[in-house]
Order: C-alpha cells, then structure tokens, then sequence
C-alpha cells in the first residue's frame, strides 16, 4: 500500500494545491445529457428501455417492481439485516422528525398578521445508486424524510441487474419507508425520465439522491428544465482532525473507511501531534491487508494528504478553507472546535463517533454537500421536502397605517399601479 | 384597453392552454451567458468595465460606490421616503426573526447524541435589477434576511445609470440594511463577477435576487460552476380568486398593479360570480386610463385570463395546478381556503390585503417562486441566507448499541472499511 503524502506546515500559498479537489470533465457529460433528455422526451418508456439495455445489459418489459418482488424481498431477507435497518429507520426518523418545522406567525398590534405555513413538495423523485453494491441506507436516507414531510408520490429509480432484478435489501427498505412506487431504471435515463415523466414514471417536482458525474450532470440539467434538485453531489470526502489523545487504529479505520467509497474519495487527516503520521500510516498499512477495495483504497490515498498545521488556529482555518462533507474532531475537548466549524457537512465527536455510524444508524442524513458545496449547503433534511407559504391578512385599520408608506415607495419605484391598489381602497366606504 | 380574455367554465382539457406560461429562447441566452462567463474569468475588472459600457453606456474608473456617495445619498433623500424605507425595513426584519433557525437536539439514552446548528452563508452576493425604476424594495428583501443570518461579506450588485450613478434609494437602504460593499455592475457580467471573482468583486458562496431571462440564465449558469443560487426568477404572476363578497375596484386595481410589472406578467381572475368578469373589466378600463406603463400593462393583459369555474374544489384545482408566485383570495371566508392551497409563493387574505402590501412594507419576503417553482421552492427567508451542520457524539457504551447494525448493513452494501471503524474500536480497552 502506498502511504498517504505527509507535509509538515505548508506555507498558506501551498494550501491550495494541498486541498484541490479532484476535477471531472462537465462538457461530455452535458452532451450525453441532452442526447439522452431529448430521446426521453420524444419517445418515452421506450427510450428508457433502450438506454436500460445499453448500459445496464437489462431487458425490461415492465419497468416498475411488482408487488410480487416486494413479497418475495420480504420473505428472502436475513433477519438480522431487516432489524439493523428498523434501528437505522428508527434513529433517521426521530432525529429527523425535530426537524419539521412550525408555523410562524407575527401579528401586528396595528391591524396586520403574516405567518408562514410549510407544505410537502408533492411529488419527489429519489435516486439510489446501483455499482457494486446494493446503497439501501440510501433508501433510508431518502425516502424516511420524504414521508415525514408528507410528500404524497415518493418515485425511487435505482437501476437493475442485467437479469432484470433489484436487490431485496432495496425493494424491503423502500417498502418500509413508504416509497410509493419503484422504477428498475438508473443512470442519466431515470433523472430524464423523472424530469419529464414518461408513460411509465410520473414527472416529479423535485429530484434527490447521490449519483455519478452522468446521474450529477442530468440533475443540473432537470435543474435548469424547471425540475428542483436537492444539491449538486460529488466524490465522498473525509477530514480527520487528530492530537494526542487519537488513537491511530481508530484514525486509520475512518480514513479507510472513506476513501473506499471511490477512487475519487478524498481524505485528510491534519495532526496536531507530529508522531500521529507516522503511527496512521503503520495502521493503514495493517488494517487495508484484509480489504476486498484495497485498489479503490489505494487510488483514493494517492489523492490525499496527511498534513501537519501549525497550531488549532491553521488547522481550524485548513477545515473552513475545505468545507469537507466529513469532519471528525478526535482530539481532546472536540465541543470547543465547534463555534469555530463554519463550513463542514457533518461533524464527528471524539474517538468513538465513527463516520460509518452516520452513514447508517445514528439518524444523521448521509447526504451531505461534497466539492466544498458545505460552504453554501446543509445536508438533506425534512425541510429538503418542503416548501414554505407565505400569508397575510391586513384589516382595514391596518392598510390605514401601511398605506402611506406603500403609496410613497410605489411611486418612487415609478409603479403608479401599486399605489393604486392603496388608494382605490381608501376611497372606499369601509366595512 | 383590450379586454381580458374570458372563459366561462372551461373544460379540463382547455386548462393546459389556458394557464400557459410565455415561453422564452433559452439557446440563445446560454451563448451570450458563456462568453460573457469566459471573458469575465480571463480578464476580470476590465471584461466587466467594457460590458458595463456596452450594456449601461457607463464608463466606469471604479466600480463600487464610494462613501461620498453613500453620504450624499443620506443627504439626498427625502424625509417621507426615508421614514416609508424604515418602516417597511422593521416590519421585514421583524417578520424575517421569526425565521431565525434553533438548534435541533436528539439525545438517546443508550449513549449517543445528534443535534443540528444552522451557520451563516459567509460571502453572499445580492443582484437589485436596474431597469426602468430604482428596486430598493429589493435591496430591502435581500439585505435584510443575510444581515440576520449573519452573513459576513454581503456585496450588492446593480446596474448604472449612463452617468455613472445608482439611484440614492438604492444607495441609502443599502447602507441601512449593513450591505458591504455595493457594486455599480448590472447584467451577465455582474453574476460572472460574483460567481467568478475579479480583482474588485470578491466571488460569493450563493447568489440571489431578480432579473431580466439574461440574468436568469447567467444565475444558472453560475449554479453549475459551483455556485449556489437561490431560485430561478421569472416574469410575475397574480391569480385573484373572487366572488361575491369581492370589491371589483380592488380586484382590478390589484390585476393592474401586478400587470404593470413587465410585458411578460400574468394575471388570472378566477371569478366565482359570474358578474364579476365584466364589473372587473370595466373597473380596469377606468383605472387604467391615467397609468404611464399602460402599454406594459396592455400587454400583460393579452397573455392573460379571467376564468369563471364551476365551483370552489374546480378554483382550488387550477389554483394549484398553475402553482401562482402571488394568490389573492377576495373571497368570504379566505380562512378556510388556506388547508386546500397545496402551492402558492405569497397568499394575500380578503379585501384590505393588496399585494403591493406584501411587495413593501407588510414584511413578507417579495422574491418568490414563479413559473410553477412554488410547487418545490418557497419564498427568500433567512434559512436561505444559512445552511445547518449535523454534529454526533457516540459514547464508547453508545458504539455498543449501534456497533452491530452498523456491522451488519456495511457488511451488506460491500464496504468492509466501514464495518472494520467498528470492530478497531471494539478490539480497544475502554476508556
């Protein structure tokens, strides 16, 4: 195994090179993108069927599951899976039902109230990755949200096998979860087939979930076709933050744990004590012997960087500078670095908050803004799902007291019509 | 004036081509987008500088306002205008606080704990449209909510006038709502200077506020080069549900006051009396006849339509099939609407709530969602201007509760790294 590239206190003009993030070629993918869009949009389910065969090696006739293939998914899997998933829903939904959010009303002695109420979007469109493993936590992630914000059509694409079928551990999650209907799509055709519908797929409001730089560029193109996306997502990233109170085995595990979702992942560890470096590698070494992805391991590393800061301050401002979408602090008061966390997806505290817990069971989201999206983005939510309304009621004594204000501003934005509104108003015998 | 086009009961088949929204030339608008993109980010200051002289016909040394300026816009201004400003100014700050997002905590017995926290969007950039009026009811609608977020560097936009200049409205409630800088650059090259950087404009994290279809198609090109963006704006749009209870005056001084907002607008009346559609009509005839932007508001007109339906479920159903940015319901018991309306962006209760309130001073945001976008995005508040971190801290005993389902699904998805953070740290001695 190749070790990880240590610098010890880079120059800050030595950041930059440092932290670059790994680049993708957007153009190809756009014109692939739009070829694509345009066949869904002309010819429908028989498109999708094309692209399906294409790229998945799957003939389908009917693209959705049937409720056969759910009972079957539910008598086929091990016990022991279907409980880990029902703590995982568990957690995700109670942390996540904190996160419905209330009315808020403001009422004016004057004579006026306005208020928000928040609506579920109706109808969302979640893509789960297919590859080489079956993402059901993805399922969890998406769809548990969807239903607690009351979406009412809850789509889910994720592509098949070239027999044709789906995973059981999907099929079972998304019935669990309460995902309405299943389409055996995947790729650029299910976003397609999602932002335009189909005979088959229902056109959606929104579309969430990770995906591959194809699954990324068609969602930025629904985006700009009328269709919300819920962010744009790239290769998964790590940050580890360690002193001396880490322990290099726990270090090393996080780090592998990362960097084995891609060969584009990319992880830092910055240590606050000089000797850690050193220890991690001898710990990276041991631990990557046994692992089926030593070789994604391995391209991975080579795009990360174990970096010595200064002191807390450069380290602190090495994360801000990043926005990684993971950050585990395993040094000794984690709760202090918080306040100074501006930019980061999801953070990790101590030395026995693994990153994989929130991957799976703690309830925390795992779709997490990737590229240094963390700078403007959350991670999805339940309000990801929603949408707030706007309300107000003014009474007659109330125009009486905005009136004026509104008359004056009209006129100086030269909107003579809006002033009007007041006025015909005014002339009015009240009621 | 041309009458609105009126149509009595129309079938669910005539909905579609009713309720259609003007289309526009999106090819075209990316071209000029892309050059303007690319020039900007090889030449900076100077790309900007020549647009501004080809678009504004400013010819600009420096391109943000100076403190002179600003002073001078404080001395400039009149009393009454300035006291309409503070006003509306408390009442959106007032009404924004409310928004203001707390601290979401999950704490579980078995030893594990998830919360979120909400940060400010550092850099923000705030476009305020130029045009044939000067917005500062805009500069108020952004400025306000990224102050209360705690946005660091908030930087304004706004096109010049041909001397050079920006309206001292602009300039005054910039600088009241703790706007950082303010730059005199309008158009595609102020988006490509916020979402790009140059040597003047420092690139921000997200970009907001209206525009024109170029600055639109600019905002969306900057969203697929890493920038967030806030909504896709469009042209306006009003729908006024009325019936018997309805004051003709209004609801036509409402229709004309919506028109007058450009060319491209749409108004609807969804009438539930039948003789409202003429009593409205003549109501416009008269109101319009002193308006200057009556050839504006004659065009609106055209693309637009009054509606009689069947009844209360068929005006509920077109209200949320056509998804409104604005919805008025001038109806008796506006109260008991509110559950059915599933999409809207702002909705305006009974006969003393004209929209021009909402537009100004009631303190409701006025950047809303149009073009059917209020079916997934609601209006500006100040979570736009934020974004949440997720934080856990997982005891060693809590890491025994959830350890084995972590186990278990990673098992199952192929990452093996991600099980092994588990089992490292239950091969530990316990602290």
């Amino acid at each position: 195994m190749n070790e990880m590239n240590i610098v010890k206190f880079p120059s800050r003009e030595a950041w930059a090179g440092i932290l670059r993030r790994p680049g993708g070629n957007a153009a190809d993918l756009e014109k692939t993108c739009e070829a694509i869009f345009e066949e869904v949009k002309r010819d429908g389910d028989a498109a999708v069927r094309k692209y399906t065969w294409h790229f998945d090696r799957a003939h389908l006739e009917r693209l959705d599951a049937r409720e056969e293939e759910f009972e079957e998914a539910g008598r086929s899997l091990d016990p022991a899976l279907k409980a880990a998933i029902r703590l995982a829903r568990e957690n995700i939904e109670a942390f996540h039902r904190l996160q419905l959010p209330g009315r808020r009303e403001r009422v004016d002695a004057r004579g006026f109230r306005c208020w928000q109420e928040a609506r579920p979007i109706e109808r969302v469109g979640l893509y789960v990755p297919g590859g080489s493993a079956p993402l059901f936590s993805t399922v969890l992630m998406l769809a548990v949200p969807a239903r607690l914000a009351g979406c009412e059509e809850i789509t889910l694409c994720t592509p098949p096998g070239s027999d044709g079928t789906v995973h059981p551990a999907i099929l079972w999650s998304a019935r669990l979860c309460g995902v309405t209907r299943l389409f055996k799509i995947g790729g650029v055709q299910a976003i397609a087939a999602l932002a335009l519908g189909t005979g088959s797929v229902g056109r959606v409001d929104k579309i969430f979930g990770p995906g591959n730089a194809f699954v990324t560029a068609a969602k930025q193109r629904a985006a700009t076709r009328g269709v919300a996306i819920d962010m744009p997502a790239g290769p998964s990233e790590l940050m580890v933050v360690a002193d001396e109170t880490a322990v290099p085995a726990f270090v090393a595990a996080d780090l592998l744990s990362q960097a084995e979702h891609g060969p584009d992942s990319q992880v830092f560890l910055l240590a606050l004590d000089e000797r850690l470096p050193a220890l991690v590698a001898g710990e990276i070494e041991r631990q990557s012997r046994g692992l089926p992805r030593r070789e994604v391991i391995e391209k991975a590393l080579a795009r990360s960087a174990c970096v010595v800061p200064r002191d807390r301050e450069e380290c602190l401002e090495m994360i801000n500078c990043y926005a990684p979408e993971h950050l585990m602090l395993s040094v000794k008061n984690p709760g202090e670095w918080i306040p100074s966390v501006r930019h980061a997806g999801s953070v990790f505290l101590g030395n026995y908050s693994p990153e994989s817990a929130g991957d799976y069971v703690s309830g925390t989201n795992h779709t997490l803004p990737t590229g240094g999206h963390a700078r403007a983005h959350g991670g999805l939510g339940v309000e990801s799902f929603m949408k707030t309304i706007s309300f107000q009621e003014i009474s007659p004594r109330g125009l009486d007291c905005l009136g004026p204000a509104i008359e004056v501003m009209a006129e100086r934005e030269g909107l003579l019509a809006h002033r009007n509104a007041v006025r015909e108003r005014a002339k009015h015998a009240r009621p």
